[in-house]
């Protein structure tokens, strides 16, 4: 089973690379741009044939690893 | 208008970072565990309220910046 995966910093962290990345673009003229947050994506794929448990694993990739929680929130979806 | 850009290495290029992350998954007892792909993430949000301005924007921002297209591959999803 595939698994996609984005982690994105909560609302109200600040996300200097994501400003960096708006400034730049800014900067090379797309001044209608209003913001850019950036975050982490990943496409995991696991043997695991039963849905139920592949689900319950990649939930726990992302609780384990690939979030930080106090910081960051994901969300999955299956390819 | 907001957008969701999701950048990719393309198949055949090398995933060294992903591959870190699927050790350490192995490692942590998530022994189901097939691949693991990274990419990039991006919440981008355009003042342009014409939609087929905005999209053309936001593509140009992918194959100007945000996405090395000799490596990598961009999608652009409306949120």
């Amino acid at each position: 089973m595939k698994y996609s995966i984005t982690v994105t910093l909560k609302k109200d962290v600040l996300d200097p690379q994501g400003k960096v990345v708006e400034n730049t673009l800014k900067n090379m003229g797309l001044n209608s741009l209003k913001s850019v947050r950036q975050g982490k994506y990943f496409e995991i794929e696991v043997e695991e044939k039963n849905e139920k448990v592949a689900d319950k694993e990649v939930t726990q990739m992302c609780e384990k690893l690939l979030a930080n929680l106090i910081i960051e929130d994901y969300k999955i979806n299956k390819l």
